[in-house]
């Protein structure tokens, strides 16, 4: 028996490699059926399909395929302290399926690097105008009860790259300073039943134990209504870069508002007036005079595919392709998303797919028959606060053209008739 | 102005230091407010406070805290061949939140090693009974339009370890054997609209690429409800132990019928009996005959804190606590959970929290004031198709006590007065 049957083995080996030749040139460009004859089961035996694989008690905390090695978060030193320890990483969001991000590949600001935090030492002090200061160790604020919410999370200087020059032709530098997970931890209402407020506490400063002391200044009402202290994204503990071991969740609002290292939150009668609330995170308006406390991230879409980072390839005249992209909302649910092939003079509905949640990325899809011609590719998202994406135009008339933050305009993709895709910026 | 600065600091830091001990020492059992006069502001400045952290240009593709080491799937000699090849490496669930499983740690079984499979060589064909057989380049396949979905996926034998002697008193190596994602690729009724099936096609053999040729038979009605082509696993490229570039899902059935490295689908009038589903993946039953191409994984549940892996720790009497777990359901959504403190006695109905979604993991909570007794500790999960989770006496009239697959009885902790927990029996 075991003979014949590796005699049968040989034979089909031999088989194979004759028609593999056929059958890889015949799907090389497009779905293809097989010629008459051969037998598509015999498909070219890969060499893997005959030597051993990974053993079980390798890579017991896994990693990508090596094939994957391009897709990885990325600086840049224009976008950084030389040092890069003042720097943002960003998300190559043109790689990403769905609206979660592995946190391997979850983008990063920090203003000092990314502290390493021990657990056992860790501890979160509430206090300030409270009834009842608490000082908790990481096991005491474990014990509340969790909720799990997926959430966005976008630094407000997210876009000013593909706005100011010199402009960047890539969504990774483009757009790649926000990243999507499945946040879990306690709701700070729930922290704050222990604590009580005192009736003239309207604001709190939620500080950073990282060298940088990142402090930012939060009214009482966002607090209350869906700011969470977490300690865990995407199922295991929260990553260093993202605040390892607890940091502050607001929902929908500035990246930076969500207090990475997370040591004390504490309450008083007005704002802080923190370094990073008036050095930076001010948004400057025409008039030279700078708009502070601003913090909701607007609606937003972009076109993920194609993009710059990602050509249309191997197009023929007539292909279907999905145009695909991301929506996202920090004041609401994503409601719509429009596309436009001509830079924003006519539209079509999109589909939206998958999951639609609050504050959270939202896919968009339409699927597109391309007729081998240039295209000025845009997206424009609306959500159920009524907001809608503005135009540059818009946008300019609001805040000017020196404001590096809170840039939500529409997004133009020049898809060229190669499928090559250019950032332009769509003026009246 | 500096120099004032960095004699505050310094003061700061003094003052922190005395008042350190207490904070830590009033914070290492519970909640606590602090002693009159402390200010908690200036809790203990921690070392990573004055010191820069990691630069952004480190770890562009990122890794958990140095911390969480312990952390990470498990393998079992006795779960194994020794040599490691065909053997599964089991998830922590015990320290898993939410409903997604980080990629670095999402279970894996394989019969010969993880393929590591080249992308640019890798096709899918998909022939037999069909009009128009198809090859499929990585290129061509993801030009489908793609669908995001978040399942579970669950080895049939998960539990069985628990089950049998040697009876596992760990969460992990009970239960281990799962996993929760969100999925991206295309729907199989999608792609096959291009194939075209033919009448008298009933039956499918999805096989894998990989050594062990991972072959298992499904019937067409499965393919064409929720089946799905995927190449994405929570935002990037499916990892190599679990199918890259590309695996079958189908969604709440046995976790081998989620071929791996697959490399095609062909229909058939009949069943094929591959060697996977003679040799293994059928269950015993009483009478010594076995059932075959039973598929669905049943309502099931387990608590995951407390567990054995995770015992209750410096509970006082009278302090709350929340019990969690997970229950899953491959038949429909679950619609509710009942925990017993008594070993199935008497049940109260646990809350379900975050999203309720169709064959995936839901997470259930109650909130519990301990009383410093012992307690028996089960959970009961029923579903929207009507099935409730059986008892062990139920379950072992049905199939015997043979059997390692489809094992969904309650599960059981014992929970003693010092918080240790054990996996029991409990049998009438």
């Amino acid at each position: 028996m075991k003979k014949v049957d590796n005699d049968k083995t040989t034979a089909r080996r031999g088989f194979l490699k004759n028609i593999a030749a056929s059958v890889v040139a015949a799907s090389a460009v497009v779905p293809a059926a097989l010629k008459a004859g051969d037998d598509p089961a015999l498909i070219k035996e890969p060499e893997w399909g005959s030597k051993l694989g990974m053993p079980a008690d390798k890579n017991l905390y896994g990693l990508p395929s090596p094939y994957e090695h391009n897709v990885t978060r990325r600086v840049h030193k224009l976008l950084s302290s030389g040092d890069m320890y003042a720097s943002v990483a960003m998300t190559p969001i043109h790689e990403l399926s769905g609206i979660i991000t592995p946190n391997g590949l979850f983008f990063h600001r920090s203003h000092g690097g990314a502290a390493i935090v021990d657990p056992n030492d860790y501890r979160l002090v509430i206090h300030g105008l409270v009834e009842n200061p608490l000082v908790l160790t990481l096991d005491e604020l474990k014990r509340y009860p969790s909720e799990s919410r997926i959430h966005f999370i976008e630094c407000p200087a997210n876009g000013s790259t593909g706005w100011r020059s010199p402009q960047f032709n890539t969504l990774q530098f483009m757009k790649g300073m926000m990243s999507s997970a499945e946040w879990t931890g306690v709701k700070l209402s729930t922290l704050l039943k222990d604590v009580g407020i005192k009736p003239e506490a309207k604001w709190a400063l939620a500080e950073g134990s990282d060298n940088s002391h990142m402090g930012r200044t939060l009214p009482v009402e966002k607090l209350l209504d869906d700011a969470m202290v977490v300690w865990a994204q995407n199922g295991e503990a929260l990553r260093p870069e993202q605040g390892y071991p607890v940091r502050l969740l607001v929902p929908g609002w500035e990246g930076n508002l969500n207090v990475k290292w997370l040591k004390s939150i504490e309450f008083g009668d007005k704002p802080w007036h923190a370094k990073e609330e008036t050095s930076k995170y001010t948004m400057l308006t025409p008039s030279g005079k700078a708009i502070r406390y601003f913090w909701p991230m607007e609606v937003n879409s972009v076109i993920t595919s194609p993009c710059p980072d990602k050509p249309w390839k191997d197009l023929k005249k007539g292909d279907l392709v999905e145009i695909e992209g991301l929506a996202w909302s920090g004041q609401g649910t994503i409601k719509g998303v429009d596309i436009s092939f001509d830079g924003g003079k006519n539209w079509v509905e999109a589909n939206l797919k998958g999951l639609v949640l609050p504050k959270s990325w939202t896919r968009f899809s339409f699927m597109y028959k391309w007729d081998g011609k240039p295209i000025l590719l845009s997206s424009r998202a609306y959500d159920d606060a009524g907001y809608v994406q503005p135009t540059i135009d818009e946008e300019v008339k609001a805040v000017g053209v020196e404001g590096i933050y809170h840039r939500n305009a529409i997004v133009t993709w020049e898809v060229k008739a190669n499928g090559e895709v250019n950032n332009v910026h769509i003026r009246s």
